[in-house]
């Protein structure tokens, strides 16, 4: 015989630990024998637990409640500002780190080009990005750093397997930032974090169960269950834009072919856009991307979309259909009703969303599809740094921002 | 600020219902007042659980153990045979049901061919077969009923959607086997229950993440996730027969074009079978499908197949690589190492096997392919209804049973 739950002995302390803190937090200023008979736990359990809080600077005492015949007893609550994180977003076009308080506000936040660096000279960038914010940190109250990263990330020990944009493999990144500065980090993909960020920080979402797909130069989804990022076996749960999509597809960056980034990521959609103006060199399109130089990006893809081009919305459409594909196997795998799509992809607008929502509804079974809301997301730009803050105050204090 | 821990307060009582619980079966005979030192509950909150299961007869005082000084204190224990459960399994051949003890021991089997039935014969057929059980059964002791069934199922209201094998929409036989017997009833999808059952009675392979896929006239999965069934936000995880695999594929009798199960389901697999003979009606394919007679199925591709006939090789391959698509998006989306392959079309065997395999490791991410086992599973042929047994006695008790 076993339990269903997940709650082991070992477990239990943390548990009650998290169960003391909130009870605080929820109905503090609040005695040690209230907790006591909320949690249902031993007095002496609530008062070590308590203690543990106070040496940690998280809860404070603040004065008398009333007395209830004896000796008024001491009242304790949280303390808000006790701690501050740092949190950073390897982005494709700029690295973003940020100051974070425990409601998830952000303090500071500086942003630095990446300007193509990768390898030694991005990890350099991190390096500094990160001094400069430890020393514009409150001393003493820095918990630690949680990082977003693109790429396949063994989160338990920090390590950055594969990421294929920044030429990293097995790079250490926890153990690296934690050597510099003392303090714990938390490494993430960066969908993972973004999915945790939208899940957090989106009051009116808030679903318990959300998957948010980043599609940007790579493509990848952070799926949130029972208010947990999920992260499969080998941490790699979400890491659609490797399943191959199209038979006799072209090569992908990970060495097979067909890949779904082969045909929705933002490097296909530019791609595709500079076949069609070759193609068609006296087109709109094409006038457009000479006007962007040598490098046109997706955004100058979108600003043709936005024009009305009508090259460029088949491009997007076609795009969108791809992603759609995925999508719809998602909500067929998972029955997820909330999806978010995050990343430069996006700027694509209605042409592609339509064609992202058309396609996973024609291709999902019809009683899963229709309840599912796909939507754009990202309002607040920061939800990749805010996501990582918020998996490295839970990791060491057991607790979440929520604003 | 929220705690990243489930438990909410509502929770915590269940939880600590299933702690005392299981810390007596994992030590008992034990004291009250040791299992409130394990657990660090309260000893009221211990004697009121502890109370609440003498009153249910799941435990039981066995006398006295050691004095530590004062009065020496009673013993408690779990009572093994304290309930007995009716699981079902309305397979496609046969209905099963069965007596199953906290254990997961079988303890009586009743099987009933299917014989074409559907609608209300189908339901009629599932009465006599719980009828037939609870008059067996020990009095008093019966805990409830567990159903797997094929199709969508609302478990959180005992109602299947829809089943189309059977031709059941919106039926809610969870009410309509209470109302006939007094007893609590869990229904299920047979996938999710099969997955529920390899998950508990496979005990080399106990993940905490699976996936169990059946493959019959239907395809869908069950999911595990740490241990516990993921059912999605409506029911519908696993749901991968319908999605559309197919570019201008088949009708499905979903009323879709190209999902799954126009090209990987048993009925898939004979209509192709079929087809193939009738283009080489001197072959040995078409001599075993006359064989068969008006209506060949699965098992009579299989014998081919193991016979070494080529075409049957061919077609049983051919629907192995639709399958290791859907895999390998499985491993994509969740990177979960496990999936156990279920139902009557893993009699094809190996070159189906081989070939679910090779696609799905070619499709999916190397890093990810490469560790994930994929095994066809079921030796215990009981495994539906055992899952949905021990899915029952998760909801009614809070325990599972584990061999």
């Amino acid at each position: 015989m076993r339990l269903a739950t997940k709650a082991t002995h070992q477990q239990t302390r943390a548990i009650n630990h998290g169960l003391v803190l909130r009870t605080i937090y929820d109905l503090g200023p609040i005695s040690r024998a209230e907790v006591a008979r909320v949690t249902e736990l031993t007095r002496t359990s609530v008062s070590e637990l308590v203690g543990e809080a106070i040496d940690e600077g998280l809860v404070e005492e603040v004065g008398r409640g009333p007395s209830s015949g004896g000796k008024a007893p001491i009242l304790v609550q949280v303390v808000e500002d006790a701690r501050v994180v740092i949190g950073l977003d390897l982005g494709e076009q700029a690295f973003t780190g940020a100051l974070v308080d425990l409601r998830g506000r952000i303090l500071r936040r500086v942003e630095v080009p990446v300007e193509g660096r990768d390898g030694k000279a991005a990890l350099g960038a991190v390096e500094r990005l990160v001094d400069e914010l430890v020393a514009a940190a409150p001393e003493d109250r820095l918990l630690g750093i949680g990082v977003g990263t693109p790429g396949l990330v063994d989160t338990a020990g920090g390590e950055i397997l594969w990421a294929v944009n920044l030429d990293w493999q097995d790079l250490p990144l926890g153990r690296i930032l934690t050597d510099r500065t003392g303090l714990p980090a938390f490494v993430a993909n960066d969908s993972r974090a973004a999915a945790m960020g939208e899940y957090l920080f989106d009051v009116n979402r808030h679903a318990p169960n959300l998957v948010a797909i980043k599609i940007g130069h790579g493509i990848g989804a952070g799926i949130v269950l029972g208010g947990e990022l999920f992260e499969g076996d080998g941490f790699g749960a979400g890491e659609i834009g490797h399943t191959s999509v199209v038979d006799d597809g072209v090569e992908c960056r990970c060495g097979r072919f067909g890949c779904l980034e082969t045909v929705a990521s933002s490097r296909a959609v530019v791609a595709q856009a500079r076949e069609a103006a070759a193609a068609n060199p006296g087109g709109e399109l094409a006038r457009r991307l000479r006007d962007a130089g040598a490098d046109p990006t997706i955004d100058d893809v979108a600003a043709a979309v936005r024009s009305g081009d009508e090259e460029a919305r088949r491009i997007a459409a076609a795009a969108g259909r791809w992603l759609g594909r995925s999508v719809a196997t998602l909500i067929g795998t998972l029955d997820i009703r909330h999806v978010v799509l995050l990343g430069s992809v996006t700027h694509l607008g209605e042409p592609w969303l339509d064609a992202v929502r058309d396609e996973s509804a024609r291709r999902a079974l019809a009683l899963l599809g229709r309840e599912t809301r796909i939507e754009v997301g990202g309002a607040a730009e920061d939800t990749v740094l805010l996501g990582a803050s918020a998996l490295l105050m839970t990791r060491e204090l057991g607790l979440v921002p929520a604003r």
